[in-house]
């Protein structure tokens, strides 16, 4: 892409406005807009100037919001109209919504009446809702007309409608009665009655105020392109495309990722976020669980000056030595389970009523995983003795205390299993508690679970320690 | 769920056929799906036969495989061959690949010869391609046939279609020549020439071998509902539609978040996997893992060593005690920027020649974050000196060491800027470098930036505390 935009870059400089026009009536309007990014802001006008009316139009769609702003204050007052008229309305509401208010009153005063009104509805509607990212462009159709007459009615009205592969079928108040795909009609004779052609059971609807990411989630589920939403009063007032709920679903899969990774979510890609805006997303969370270690740090001075009496200096520098180890291994059987129970959830498979299933099942996991990290562990401590630690144990007079070494190896490898079961089982239940008292399980579940099996395993670890370790080893 | 479940269950115990089969069809095959997995597996087939039978199909194709195979083989022949009738080759070649060679031979067998040649063909594509995941069912149209000649077709064939929404334009070598929604169809006069109505520039296709990844993310980009899929000689030989996009989407989602989570990818949901495979998938890097944390624990042994020469037994335990902290934190400062970054990657948004931006922004990132999160420390240990070790640095005979104190708090402080830092660093540079070299971002990046920080920061903590704690302290 960076060679194009050079290419472009110097068409523009000695002015060959046809060449350029040729060049970009070939491209699609996602790949024109990737384009215009990598461009200086100030050629952006001339650019956009020659592209033909639609294109222009689906090209400032794919726009990055900030290009937009610059491009509409360069707009003259009947570009701008031109631009917003070739707009769909749910894709000019989303642009209404990232302008600031000198811009928006330029766009409303712009807009032909029937399509301010239209825009100041749906900006009513809660972000996040289906009513923020429904279209009210659709193809209505009565029960009580033939195909030929539907037929008409889409020749007629169809060209500006977002998607008339499915045609909604009201009742004379409006309310949702069924559908009827654009292939059922084609397929029809033109003399069958529409209400008989179309489908009313199993008609998957959502309300207005319903979450946006619920909704997405069913278009997927039942493999719809669209799904009407209706009011309160079950009365039609728009549809939802399979498009945004494709973008709606990776936005909260990117959330989620970030979530756990103890950013807070911003909506903006990476490279187009300010170093500041990305520093405040993710200094809170690095600032709360660095201060939340302080717990660690008490607990390991506690026991190292109980150590200090108990053990010789050596013993207690190996079990301080162990305990990065104990700590991430702990983390990462903890992670695991949360982060598959958080997915799990974000893809509506796993529920409240799930949680007895699922703890039996964690638990038989940390019971394989446990005794193998804790044979394995055995294993490589047993190897370090050949190795290393041998000659720690042996007095100057020539005595080898093996068995307090292998009661030492005993002691990190039990505190690993148990660590490993305690991580497993706070990793699978957090995310799901915290889902049922209404909180998000992926902020509370993720930052959290490492900090609290912390403190846990080393309380494991040097209570085990102070029980089994012979004492003045 | 459940509820319902429990009364199916006991409608089929009681045998009345007749509510049960009144209660399936007001369903959507999803939903019955669902309700299948919920109820004995030995419930299935009597259920099973009430259902219509394109309703049957649906259902098919959305129940787990275990179910299915359970299914096929209580099936009589003509009933296997009756709802294989009904699959879409792209349902039917997903089901043959998941069923054991016995059960697919009998499905093969029972398919009629034209329906076995193409599933033989489809299976001939490597997975994640954009050949299995293609459909064989579309509309194709000639440029000189007239729209009445194309309605007439889609008529005569349309009603197997898997979208007749865009219907596929190719010339008489059936290489692909451009494409016609059926909007436009419907819109345009009978008599009006399919190649002048047809959009030949800016056709969006994507070849068989192509990653389904990449053809999934071209749909969601260009906002399609189908895109056709060429062979090496541009002939077209099937189309990927957006609810298959969808899917594959939402599982690479799920595979990233499990990579990084240090988990090997399964396809199954999770509580559809039994406990010996989640603990298999599970346990290889919990193993690697914990045997790599060895370098940690060398580190320690070594550096305190060093320092119970150098410093008075409670400053190194001061020391020591910091480490969990400075590991948590470098660890949680490297997520942070490995995950925005393998997102990035994952959604095309971040590429290799974005390395230097995303160096630079991580650079000016992890100063500030550094600098906060040092000064935080600072105050947080100059209380904790108030509060707990303001004994400890008194010699009993009344001095007080405040500046060497002072001197631990700053070590500790820097320490924690640099490990930020190189967090930050690692945690930005490793998941491009990984894709460049054509390793997958999450595998390399997610799991081991734990370890490298890990030991880095120990090396960072003792190396200044050796050099700036006055000795002997």
């Amino acid at each position: 892409m960076a060679s194009l935009a050079t290419a472009i870059t110097s068409l523009i400089e000695s002015k060959k406005y046809g060449t350029l026009r040729d060049i970009l009536v070939t491209m699609n309007a996602a790949d024109i807009a990737a384009l215009f990014e990598d461009l200086e802001p100030e050629m952006l006008p001339r650019l956009f100037r020659l592209l033909p009316k639609e294109l222009a139009a689906d090209t400032f769609v794919e726009m990055e919001s900030d290009s937009q702003e610059l491009l509409i204050k360069g707009f003259s007052d009947s570009e701008l109209k031109e631009v917003i008229d070739e707009l769909y309305i749910d894709d000019a509401v989303d642009i209404v919504e990232e302008m600031p208010a000198n811009v928006v009153k330029r766009i409303l005063a712009q807009a032909d009446p029937d399509t301010r009104k239209l825009i100041n509805e749906l900006l009513k509607y809660p972000d996040d809702s289906a009513g923020s990212m429904m279209t009210t462009e659709y193809v209505e159709l009565r029960p009580n007309w033939t195909v030929e007459d539907a037929i008409k009615t889409i020749r007629r009205t169809g060209i500006d409608k977002e998607t008339i592969n499915i045609c909604y079928v009201t009742r004379a108040d409006r309310t949702l009665y069924g559908y009827v795909t654009i292939r059922r009609l084609i397929l029809s004779q033109p003399d069958v009655l529409i209400g008989d052609l179309a489908e009313t059971t199993n008609v998957i609807s959502c309300k207005t105020l319903d979450d946006q990411e619920t909704v997405a989630q069913m278009l997927s589920k039942y493999d719809l392109i669209a799904m009407p939403v209706v009011d309160g009063e079950n009365r039609l007032v728009g549809i939802v495309t399979v498009d945004d709920a494709i973008d709606v679903l990776q936005e909260e899969a990117t959330e989620d990722i970030e979530k756990m990774a103890a950013i807070t979510p911003s909506d903006k890609p990476y490279l187009k976020t300010g170093v500041f805006s990305l520093y405040i997303h993710r200094i809170p969370w690095l600032c709360i669980l660095m201060v939340a270690a302080i717990f660690t740090e008490l607990v390991i001075n506690h026991f190292s000056n109980l150590m200090s009496v108990q053990f010789q200096s050596f013993i207690s520098a190996m079990l301080l030595a162990c305990i990065p180890m104990l700590m991430d291994t702990g983390g990462n059987a903890g992670n695991q389970a949360s982060v598959t129970i958080i997915r799990g959830i974000s893809l509506g498979e796993i529920e409240f009523k799930d949680l007895p299933r699922v703890i039996f099942k964690e638990w038989r996991i940390s019971l394989l995983a446990g005794a193998t990290l804790a044979v394995v562990n055995f294993g490589k401590m047993m190897l370090m003795y050949a190795i290393t630690y041998h000659n720690s144990f042996t007095t100057p007079d020539g005595v080898t205390h093996f068995t307090s070494y292998l009661l030492i190896a005993v002691t990190v490898s039990i505190a690993l299993c148990c660590t490993v079961f305690l991580a497993k089982f706070i990793g699978c239940t957090l995310p799901i508690l915290a889902k049922k008292i209404g909180f998000d399980p992926a902020v509370m579940a993720g930052p959290f679970i490492t900090t609290i099996v912390d403190v846990t395993s080393l309380l494991i670890l040097f209570g085990l320690a102070l029980m089994l370790v012979p004492k003045m080893m």
